[in-house]
């Protein structure tokens, strides 16, 4: 029977799970390919830690670059995550003619034109459904369920940190800062946060996808992304009094000729499939002109399902092995180049949306009709005020919702309004996505 | 350029989807696979109705067996259903080596056995994909991202007929009959609907993903079916009191070394994501022990969601034609039949679930004693009662949701209370599931 020999970069976490399923699963997976998988080499630096697994002699050993070099391996999967490190042994590993897995993101939304390409040239599977979502099969879904679709519009919650912390503020009401502090208790926050809660894990996520389903370059720059750390329990309430939750979204749709491609936090219907995805789960709608929508829901992080994820890629790049025949499934058309997106991203000062707004103000005649004059003035319009008697350190909430505006009109306007001597602080802005597609 | 021929068989409704998407997105499908797909036959017997596509001359022909005979095709699509014709050019079809697809789920689930048998002898690639939930790619969820794991559980939505029924009775409070009238006019159901509201459609593709998931032998008759026609209103709206919605839902899990495999009315939480599964979509919730749960949701029918499956089918049937290595991904184990799922199937008697139970009573004091009684003597646990004053036909409702009991004691204490001189019908029962894994 033919074995296949993978070497495993990186075993934390993640690593440790794959490892795991290797280990513990071999004859179920050997039974499922057909041939054997052998995990001849893992490199970590920490050689010592209990894992909770028996590895064989020699197979755990500190030297990445060795195991990149070894003839005999044919499939790298790279789970030492950073850009710089993990960047170098996956190029190296192409150039030796390995198969690559990886769940790096970052890396991949960074410099993922110049590790493709490499990949392309040198004829090389490069999977990496680990990367965005978890064990939700989103790439594989998008290049090969929906082969047969036009993508129109994706919307997803794709970072578990930011999902359980609204979660949670919208379950028991407590403040942002403490609700940080209990995610990072229970393992659903880093120590540093500042990736997940400032939206840019989900800004690189949403990058890989909008060139798998446009057909797009990867361009991270393009996408406006604003984080989570400005919501608040109040904001979280107001919204749902108007029939809202608040999800941190990544959305991309096809509009006008253009892609609208952005992350921030977004009032959607509280009867949208998607305010029901809590905790740290993660979801997916995605729109296909002829699938009309479909979602996929799922752990989007964790030992296990990120380890499902990275053993069904390593089981692809054995069966295109076992047919002699990689890149099967060729790279996004975007990389390859040969093909590529008419479309340009807008920029977010071009983008239509609704809004939600509260500003503080002194509670006084006269001031609802100043912010109401400033917003006309700029060509937005009301759908519906609540002014709560709440007094806020010495200010009352006035919440608006508008109808279609403009982001540049509504900027200025909220500038323009922020100077007016009986609002007290800057607007809370929150954008709203009344019909999800 | 290399071309791949398919003939197709069968231009209704997801046919037509299927040849639209072949010749309108020629081009797009091109650069995806790399081969061009060229649509040579279609064969229908009505060769004149308008389907919007300007066909080749010769393309539309009546003779399905020419197509399965002629040497030059490649690919067989088969959407013709029924069990008997389309059988018999599946198996020519195979018999001749050309790849085949379907969507004919009740053809797999009652005679898969043989088909599938036929197609591992002469290395071929049967694809299945649009037989079950539509555009949602459940097939190659299961054998494909969710490789390296046991599946321990499925929950599906899979007939939107039932669906689109229950929900709107849930909506609007109508009746059984009404609701059905009125989803046959928004053509949501055949015109004779008992094969998807006996709850067999649903069956049928439970059976085929038990052979997936379990690694079973395809097995219809194992499965215990109840339909939806006993479903009232009033049920319905005592379940949303309870906090909990009716769903028809395929159930399968292993517990206890066993397979509990099921279709009939289910009352879930509310809070559930199923819940939230509205219309004629479908949804599934996979659990696997490696991603805990995950869950695709999507179009279960329709012309062009089904012919997206399909088309998924095809590009993946042809991509292994141009590697030369067709089975890349091998058919089901239990159908191989070289492995096979060592647990037995419970028949329906063994089960043991959550009840809910509306008996129809004289009002008259101690009848809910009597009752309660008799379930007590057969070790049937009370967890609430709703005993509502409406008077319906000279009896008053009784509602009582149980805590866990046997199928077989619940059937014989139900048989006894019908027995009982002031129980004026039948009793209703209704599964609950309430930890939904």
């Amino acid at each position: 029977m033919k074995i296949i020999n993978i070497g495993l970069l990186g075993c934390g976490t993640v690593g440790t799970g794959v490892a795991q399923i290797l280990i513990n699963k071999a004859e179920l997976l050997q039974n499922r390919l057909g041939c054997r998988l052998n995990l001849k080499y893992i490199a970590d630096l920490d050689t010592t830690r209990d894992r909770g697994l028996q590895f064989k002699k020699g197979v755990l050993i500190k030297d990445a670059f060795k195991v990149v070099a070894d003839p005999e391996i044919d499939i790298i999967v790279e789970l030492i995550g950073g850009t710089t490190l993990a960047r170098d042994l996956l190029m190296q590993a192409i150039n030796n003619s390995k198969q690559v897995v990886t769940a790096n993101k970052a890396l991949l939304a960074t410099q993922g034109r110049e590790i493709f390409k490499l990949a392309a040239q040198n004829n090389i599977d490069l999977g990496f459904e680990a990367s965005i979502g978890g064990c939700m099969p989103i790439i594989k879904t998008i290049r090969e369920a929906l082969v047969g679709n036009h993508i129109t519009a994706m919307t997803g919650i794709l970072n578990g940190t930011c999902n359980f912390i609204l979660s949670q503020i919208t379950k028991d009401g407590s403040a942002f800062d403490q609700t940080l502090k209990t995610a990072q208790e229970k393992g659903f926050a880093e120590a540093d946060p500042s990736l997940d809660i400032e939206g840019h894990d989900t800004a690189h996520k949403l990058a890989l996808l909008n060139a798998l389903a446009y057909d797009m370059d990867i361009n991270l720059d393009v996408i406006f992304v604003e984080g989570i750390c400005g919501i608040t329990p109040m904001d979280i309430e107001f919204a749902r009094s108007f029939g809202y939750r608040i999800k941190l979204l990544a959305i991309s749709k096809i509009h006008s000729k253009a892609v609208d491609a952005r992350v921030h936090p977004t009032m959607i219907p509280a009867e949208n499939l998607l305010s029901a995805v809590d905790g740290s789960l993660n979801a997916v709608m995605i729109s296909g002109d002829a699938v009309s929508e479909t979602m996929l829901y799922g752990h989007g992080a964790g030992m296990l399902p990120t380890a499902s994820a990275v053993v069904s890629d390593i089981i692809d790049a054995a069966r295109n092995l076992m047919s002699g025949h990689p890149t099967r499934q060729p790279l996004p058309m975007g990389i390859r180049a040969d093909t590529c997106c008419p479309y340009p991203v807008l920029p977010i000062a071009e983008i239509s949306t609704c809004y939600y707004f509260r500003f503080a103000a002194v509670d006084r005649p006269g001031v609802l009709s100043k912010i109401a004059g400033v917003l006309g003035e700029h060509n937005i319009s009301i759908k519906s005020v609540q002014q709560k008697g709440r007094c806020v350190k010495g200010a009352v909430p006035i919440v608006m919702l508008t109808h279609l505006a403009k982001e540049s009109d509504v900027q200025k306007a909220l500038h323009q309004i922020t100077g007016i001597d009986i609002v007290t602080q800057h607007p809370t802005l929150i954008r709203i996505e009344d019909a999800l597609d």
